[in-house]
């Protein structure tokens, strides 16, 4: 299917299993809509996802798509029914500013078919708030933790629970910290087994990630 | 329980569902042979695992404990009863080189609960060896992906298949790779959506997301 | 010759066989003016080219020189009778976000005399579009492959055909990517042996080298 | 003072109340046991201090200076009547590969004037290790805080107490971890306030500070 | 205690011995002015602080908080009585390009208890300068160093008194030197032993820890 | 083709027009000589080339291989009868240090099918020694410049002549110099256009590249 | 001497020989003006210098200094009668890129009493332009070359001629080059031995350096 | 003049005023003494310098070169008759590990031409030291600096004295300091003006640059 600007890939869902995406970053607001208005076409009973959609973007898709469902903080537009979600996935972080990062994998979560629940503020310099949410989290199939700064959080929940976990590194911090790659070589180098990265800022890879491994175990399960 | 120079975490297995590991680097023959005794007493009844032992430790490992699995290659040593395998983990590399990561991973696999599927030597720049095994590939649960050098491999089976992905970057190279970074970097750049990574060689590390991500597939499904 | 803020190198073209070109990055619209018409008129049989001309450089080109062929996604401006092409130049993309180099390339493979054809979108997370388009590839005296984020794509190229391929990296990619350093280290990493590359996002110097390459081979055939 | 390879800097104890101490890198066994003897005939009343001794060194010093403590594991060797200790440190950490440096650090500590008391093995991955210790921490005037990988320890410990914080940054770990600068990035950016860091392995100064930090305290209550 | 976008810390002053700080990096004037009233309201007793507020944060904490003290050099605000100082710390800078960092530093100095003493200007180029102020940083109880560039600073301060010093690099120079880690790099390989560092331009960090540092001697000595 | 430990990529010739080549780095000295072994047997027509050998397994292929051709500077082994050359390459280089590049560049443009010339020891230092070369190196078809240190002779040489020039970076200097990163990143950064080059000390690829630029020259004249 | 954000240095020419500077960067209008007035005033026989000064500072300069000599490209701000020159530096610059360096250079030259003879765009990739300017270079007392990109002219000018030289690397380029760094690298690995280098883009450092250093070769020779 | 693996440059010293020296890394000792040979025969009447020679090779000169001056601190060897002093460079440095850069910056001074005055151990962590010493080093024609660690030296000399100053970082140090890096990055970002640097250990190159100016102020005054 061609757009005259790019090639869609319309068949990416027959190979694996998912839809493709509207990656917004260096896109016009035109250019989204198109390219959203295409997979939607070719993926009616779905939803189909544009991610890093800056403001004008998103405005245009207000205007143009008025059925889109919008999310100025997490950057995404979301066009088509929703996906009944299988399985569970905790979306924990450690602070305030790693929310947009949080909000744009709840939503390729539930675009990609499973259910987030998103647990926020829980970081190691107050370790009693995690603790408290240790319940919730354990109920979950899959763990994504974001965290920036020292990215301690992955290694204090991954020394806790035996569940998969992906950790999201992301670019917050007060003084020198490389826009988010300490946080990242910390979880890399987590003593904790078993854990999993993704890229700074990720939360769309992350979402996907999860979402691929909660779908498995539920539809193993169902 | 304490045995002089470290306090083993023997009720980690309560916590997380696998007993602790013994990470070889840096310690002595004896202190290797110590740890691994203390950890099969506190878990008779399944594998327990030691990585990254060097020649000297897998000799007296030899030596002194005869029961004992021991991998040259994987620098690998287990001791005790196997674990019954659930679900079925696919260990894909794109070259004889990345052997060691691939056993080591494998080993881990099988410890941690799951079964390994090794399939060596099918990297991008003969890419009809990829085709050849895309059945075998698809019909795990995971599929590890370990790959040095440009790390291509990755992301040409993430366009293929829908199944959850854990890339292991290795330190092999033919000029200047930054001691495997280069793949790490390739590796979470990735166009294929829903990759997931571990540290540079960390073959350990990503069989054990592997292993849980496809035992909790197995569980729900049994 | 002189124009007062640089001297311009007007015998470079019996040296190198190729006329100097005017770097737009830095200089003033009227500097870019002026330079070009310095180049054409010690040059008037051919094509002279001006790259990295900013937006107001275009517009001051676009009316002090109305003959002039001005491209607003390469930012290149030429001037002059366009030059005979000899050999041919398959100029690929992984992803319509390339597109500005691969438009720089292909106007600088036109100017320094060869024919580019341009196939773009061929990433491979979707790698079927590769190998429908690998007639058109195999059909080039040289190829570039354009390709950011983790940048597989020459690897794969490079293992499918013989002829000499010239990669570009480009700055495009999602979480940290090093403004493109990734999509380079992959590029001089690749298991493909013969692939030659050049710095990032430098369409122009990939198109140099590829016509020359290009003529080299017709004018030897011719 | 003159020993023709170095001039002493002896009258560093007036300035800064602290004897000049031997860094033994580098040195040959003979200028490491020259040094300490220089050192304790301007300082006969306390204890002088040789860090980084290897093992030539040691052995010759244990010939050489039959008074001298030596510590292999640390590699310190110190010369002269011990100091009395004003006020009390925690040196923390995080796993047994952190040893060498907890002792060089400890040592230190002593020969500066202060008390030491070690707490290993209390990594955030079995972090019921640390909230078993919490009260023994609390207890110290000082607490340093020495770990490797990614570093989650001083993090921790920091949200939980209010006693100044110096955190040791150690190159150990598993896969890639820039020998250690993982670490002291991810305690750079700890999110905990008022941890400051010394450099990677460096018990030595971390020791100083805490000591000189303790005595004060210890002084000023005495 | 929650305010919709964050669950403030308000019994870290029973754990820490100090009040939350509100960051105010990437927060709305909204979000800060309410997270200043929330704190305040938990601590009525004594001042709170809020850091990296930009100059609209800043004007909405004027119109809103008329009693805030608000710094425009160092961004910080400081809402509360103040507290009563014990112990007293020098603030040496080595140019007045650094006076952000030495203003947040000494406000936060105040709100975390203790006295502080700004010494600016005595770099190293002009050592006297330094030689003339020498007795009002030897009468400090901890000394902190703020230097950017070269960051010699330090080290001469170090070489000259004992007492406990903070060292702050700062990210301002000529050329090259990267935001400031160059003077982190001279700092942490200082040839003065027991200087420790912080973070990047972090006068918050370096304030805290001097702060609980100077509060310790004077405890103990009241 | 199975060799138990590689899968012999035995129709790379049919793909590429060239045989596949043994990377002898990591590899046991049987391994390589099996793996030429095997390529000679698929390939009985012409030379194979086995790169990167160590002194074993040269001296295990000066035994088992005795119709072999080793060079022990460059550390190639080439097993068959030679093919016809086509086209012919400059290979130039700044000083002797570089000499196992060259070494190994004029092997495998050998091996690939085409001529090399090698010219050595003509850097920038001493200009005039370039100079007295350029005939020589304008009848190149292709030209190979080795360089390490500040590597500006691709640039001196790419201002002379309008030939496509590869240049390849060796990691020879005497300071920092990053292992050769030095001279790479000036060779990408170099003011004459077209020329394009390969990683660090890789005279292999560099091999290859020009001698399919030279070959496809001298086919098209043919 | 006090202005209340900063202490003179007044009496650094009685130590050095040469008067403070002004270092713009991050300075107001008004703290430019006041701070050439009060050297001016400490200083009345000769020329004061600010560098690094940005438009509105110039401006401001403009309009309260009526006497002061402003220089729009290279930055620079000038109060004072001139300086009689003793020796000259020939500054030789590899592009018109690199013209903003080459000014500040040459009016820092001037200030600290020496003359400079501007050489421009003789670049290597036409070496033909150097050597027609050779004997003007080699009547200079000391050479400054000023180079971005590759930055190859140094080693060549120094390949040539045995007169002093300080290379100054500049932060210009076509594609990644580190923002100077390169260049500066390629210069500390130069092949021509006795070449020292400043910082990227510091034409004041070398101009110092410069003029101290023919102003000692002319004052020995008067 | 050919030695069939090198061609010596033997009219350098018309070209530059300097012979050509041997940079023994990666020599064998045959080549260091064939190379020391050939240049004292086109050069008789001076001294000529080998640099960097290891032990083997300094044997190897010792036994065949009976007049040679070798030192083995420096690793250098010096054949012919010494040179006539012109001008006197003071070499300064901080510590004694710092003294194989002394010792073969100091050689190369005499060998091009000049005298060296060496003042070791003058570190800034004791800077009364320095302050001894001050009357010598202000009677240089130019001072070098040598310094590792954090390199504070040059900056507090170079705020002292106007004579021209060239500063050698030196990759000594007691933890993360990046073999040397941290010296250099801290020397280019000195506060002090005019000060000009070479790459890490580079005692020759320095050597060279210090020695053409100080015989250029004597010349001149002769």
């Amino acid at each position: 299917m061609k757009l005259g600007y790019a090639t869609l890939d319309v068949d990416r869902r027959a190979r694996t299993g998912d839809a493709e995406v509207v990656f917004g970053h260096g896109k016009t607001p035109e250019q989204v809509v198109g390219a959203l208005r295409g997979l939607h076409a070719a993926n009616p009973d779905g939803p189909v996802l544009a991610t890093r959609v800056d403001e004008a973007g998103r405005e245009h898709c207000r205007r143009n798509l008025p059925r889109a469902v919008i999310d100025d903080i997490g950057r995404t537009v979301v066009l088509g029914p929703p996906r009944p979600a299988r399985g569970r996935v905790a979306v924990v972080s450690a602070g305030t500013c790693d929310l947009p990062v949080v909000r744009e994998c709840a939503t390729t979560i539930a675009v990609f078919g499973s259910a987030a629940d998103q647990i926020v503020d829980v970081g190691v310099a107050g370790i009693h708030r995690l603790f408290d949410q240790l319940d919730r989290i354990k109920a979950a199939d899959v763990v994504v933790v974001v965290a920036g700064m020292e990215a301690a959080l992955p290694s204090v929940v991954g020394g806790l629970i035996g569940t998969p976990i992906v950790a999201v590194p992301t670019s917050v911090g007060y003084g020198w910290h490389l826009e988010g790659v300490t946080a990242w070589l910390a979880m890399v180098n987590t003593c904790a087994p078993g854990i999993t990265t993704v890229n700074v800022d990720n939360g769309f890879g992350a979402g996907v990630a999860a979402a691929r491994i909660a779908r498995a175990t539920a539809r193993a399960a169902g």
